[in-house]
């Protein structure tokens, strides 16, 4: 089998699981409780904030977990629209968010919110211009992912982060969900950004467990009121098990990050020098300003679905653009808002690559496509 | 060890935790996926969900998998508030809820809703008559939990759900965390009940899983807005090891209810009989209409938390009241809501079993109990 579709989801580590179930049956005590057993799963609880913290360069009070990215990114868009709605209603997101943004951001909406879209340039990226004349006085909210999970366009954080450096009453949000351990740190968590998401699964934790950066100081209201866990910001009880193998699988994707990306990055180079040989070969993602992990294209006139079950007949396992749109046989959102037609966007396949991948695989999947490429000839 | 604070949180059984590895380390693709690996996961999602309708004698397209019960009571009052608001702005709960529906009842009032508290007489019920006199209508939503988790009340939801019947406008919200597993399916899911809220941990299933019960027809707004999971009404990648896990965690319960039940019982009555031979010690629960796993009582002039800590010396765990409010010491509110005087509800705790426990313990217990009696009898 390969799997070249770790955007969506990546393989949980065997040592991660091996902590999980560790976690799981030993220290399985609710870390609210009063006695010893409360007491030992709260310990365990702050160090692997610790650790997380220590890991991202953040203070340990700056991250709270969640149930995952989804989660987060509901928690930071809504949770700061209300605690801010006295100063004003006015949100910008950009036009290629995760759904979790957007539909979260078009919720508002209902709630008495504006919501304005801030426009991508034809490479995928946000043009900064046009981000700068969306804000008003009324803005209380921006939030701009790191990176793009359809075609793996890193976003200007940095440039975003300068825009808003003197507009100090506007909260900065981060989807930071494709960014972490892809991309250096100091390109998506600079000193501006007040809240940034991130999901356990992407990077190789148990499904189910994530968490936000909240710069200290900064106000949220709760998303989940109730028993008043996570500094009263954040009720439930905790998913220890999982917040443990989540910070373990957060460490060793850090220690092998050099190497790792740089091997991922031969193999994306391999792909993208290949694949561009092909006439009928669009290529959506670049590599200046991309992600070494993701390379997204299309053939002409193939619908992505049809290239994802043609590879699925070889064991290789690759994407219509995200998961979560893959279902719903939408077109991938980004490339529409890059301005690419329709009929050329519903081409696209999203190769995501991993440190599991090597070389071989990437061999093989070529060798596949200019079979599957010459196949679909006819109907093109 | 002795571990006797069940509601808190339970032990995992290890065949749960053996399903949550299994599906964790061989079928971990995102059910949203378009190919092979998105559709088996899917495929045992389904069957999951299946699994867990059958068990509660409803439907699986009304079954919602959430993070846990503090999720579902968020949803379940937020998203009912929010979807409802066009026709009413006034939801009831009981003045014994637990935090989680109370802290988000009191919530909504910042956005413009009015909530009332329905009291609970000396005993510990939800005074029917009094909740009748506070429906208007404005009414949109009554939450009333089935069983309290201070001192194992069972709550009339039967009566409520005639109260009910008709009234079609209102929304009738069953918090059904303490309930499952303890009491009579029929006592707490009536044809009357609109949404129920689970909690996994609370049925030895893995933390950060639950699932509310919807019932078909019923509208509400999600909380987590996204990718559309759920059938758009709760975004985020799917937990699924944690789900089979959970699934499989009810079906072990279900299975040994009966017999299960009635050996707890036994330790409760127990526990009961031996208690009231104390002269200072006051027992918050009954026997008729309470669950049979919960004992909450006191001694007069010790506040709990002194018991608790006299208890752990000899490695036997139990609790002030909920674990949520044991941190913040506060007394038991459901207590005060019953009239009982701040001082004597000072001096609760709870004791909560389960089958893992036996009559061994109990007696083992009330050894411990008579020699800590009459050493705090000095400080009394």
């Amino acid at each position: 089998m390969i799997y070249f579709d770790n955007s969506a989801t990546t393989i949980p580590y065997p040592e991660v699981l091996r902590t999980y179930q560790e976690v799981a049956s030993k220290i399985w005590g609710n870390p609210s409780s009063l006695h010893r057993l409360g007491s030992q799963a709260g310990q365990l609880l702050e160090a692997s904030r610790q650790q997380i913290a220590a890991l991202l360069a953040k203070q340990p009070n700056e991250i709270f977990f969640t149930s995952g990215g989804t989660e987060g990114d509901n928690w930071v868009l809504k949770g700061v629209a209300f605690e801010k709605q006295a100063y004003g209603n006015h949100v910008i997101v950009s036009d290629i968010e995760h759904p979790a943004v957007k539909e979260s951001a078009k919720w508002l909406v209902s709630q008495g919110f504006e919501i304005d879209y801030a426009p991508v340039n034809k490479a995928g990226f946000v043009d900064l211009k046009a981000l700068e004349q969306l804000i008003r006085p009324e803005t209380i909210l921006v939030s701009i992912m790191a990176v793009n999970n359809e075609i793996g366009a890193i976003q200007p954080i940095k440039a975003i982060s300068d825009l808003l450096a003197d507009r100090p009453t506007i909260s900065f949000h981060v989807d930071a969900v494709q960014a972490i351990g892809k991309i250096p740190l100091e390109d998506y968590l600079t000193d501006r950004v007040d809240f940034a998401t991130f999901s356990g699964h992407k990077f190789h934790a148990p499904r189910g467990v994530g968490f936000i950066y909240k710069k200290a100081g900064k106000r949220i209201t709760p998303l989940l009121t109730g028993g008043g866990q996570e500094s009263d910001l954040r009720s439930t009880t905790e998913n220890l098990a999982a917040i443990a193998a989540m910070a373990k699988a957060l460490r060793l994707v850090f220690d092998k990050d050099a190497a790792n990306l740089s091997k991922i990055a031969a193999m994306k180079e391999r792909l993208f020098n290949e694949l561009s040989r092909y006439e009928d070969v669009i290529l959506f993602s670049a590599n200046q300003d991309f992600v070494p992990n993701i390379v997204t294209f299309g053939v002409k006139g193939v619908r992505g679905e049809v290239l994802v079950h043609a590879f699925e007949e070889h064991d290789i396992y690759i994407s219509t653009t995200s998961a979560c749109s893959s279902k719903a046989g939408k077109p991938a959102g980004t490339l529409i808002s890059m301005g690419i037609p329709k009929s050329l966007a519903e081409t696209a396949v999203r190769i995501s690559l991993d440190d599991d991948n090597d070389m071989e695989q990437v061999q093989q999947f070529l060798t596949i496509f200019k079979e599957i490429y010459h196949k679909t000839s006819k109907v093109r």
